[in-house]
């Protein structure tokens, strides 16, 4: 009945709405009578949970940048082969809460990691996979941290400060710019009502494209 | 006072005896006067050994290969940048229960990971990094398999068949071939006796080399 499901993930700092505008994407599809799935990075798989745990959790013992950076591809590695890939395969589309964008946008443009190592690694365990589209909702950092912040306790990417995630921001729209087929850049800091629309406006695109 | 200390890994199948030749080379190493200290792989750091109990847990979820992998050199990352270099570069010499080599055999050798996908991820981690000497302690699978399961209950890799254990040691056997001034193959089919005179003979050779 169906082709190959589509593979869409939502990029952004912290506090830019990723989770509630991946449940409008989804509430969208619903709608439409198109089967999907949400998941996440990094996790979405048992497996690969508990390695998003060993990367979130607050530690004394100082994270070496190449472990952070191989520990988010083995979590990659484990969602893709044993649940994105199947997924796709059965005809469902999948909704992902970030993915390899925001390895390039954190460990590349946060902390420093060369690029060229990030695309070694996304050639290694994805070979040509790629996302079919990414929703990056932008909006500037001070807006999105006040947000995280109101969330409560900090993970260990949320303690990191503000330049930080002005790094993180910039990776993402230099992405988003080389490669405007792809890639969709919502304005998180309109209302929430307005970046919903923009949102619901976009799925309904994509669906009828498909 | 003293240079750089020298990495010395002990590598080799399921019971053959690293864990009694590594405190057998740490006591000849003390009774010389040479500061050192003992670690393994996956392992090292509070944080690697997280990753160890990751790797080793029996579980349900088939774990993908490269997952496996990524995380060995997750593991690996950790471990050699903030103990093994800073160690040898404070004098001390490491004894290390396995370390790349073993990842050649077991996730090479014995999953069948292309030896280059390996490579490639070695000098991503460890640039030109490589142990000073290693030491394969050898003997038939069927020898150490029975030793193990001595021991009690099996992790997920004892869990494997004797055919994947005969790949492993069939690799560790062509990378000491191959180079055979770093490689130094001990028959750990010997008594034990044997053995151990033949590991202190080697360590005081590398001492008095030093």
């Amino acid at each position: 009945m169906t082709g190959r499901g589509q593979f869409i993930t939502f990029e952004g700092t912290e506090g830019v709405g990723k989770s509630t505008q991946l449940a409008n994407a989804a509430a969208t599809l619903k709608a439409l009578g198109v089967d999907y799935t949400v998941t996440r990075e990094p996790g979405g798989t048992p497996m690969a949970e508990s390695i998003r745990e060993l990367l979130l959790a607050p530690r004394d013992e100082p994270v070496n940048d190449m472990t952070e950076l191989l520990l988010m591809f083995a979590a990659r590695a484990q969602h893709l082969h044993t649940r994105i890939l199947p997924e796709l395969e059965a005809g469902r589309w999948v909704l992902c809460d970030r993915f390899t964008d925001a390895t390039f946008a954190y460990q590349g443009g946060g902390r420093g990691v060369p690029a060229e190592r990030i695309a070694l690694l996304e050639n290694l365990v994805q070979g040509s996979f790629r996302p079919d589209q990414v929703i990056l909702l932008d909006a500037p950092v001070e807006t999105g941290m006040t947000r995280a912040r109101h969330r409560g306790e900090l993970d260990r990417f949320e303690q990191e400060a503000v330049a930080f995630f002005e790094r993180i921001r910039r990776t993402y729209l230099e992405r988003a710019a080389a490669d405007h087929g792809r890639y969709h850049i919502v304005d998180a800091a309109q209302p929430l009502e307005a970046v919903s629309r923009d949102v619901t406006s976009l799925i309904n695109r994509l669906v009828s494209r498909s």
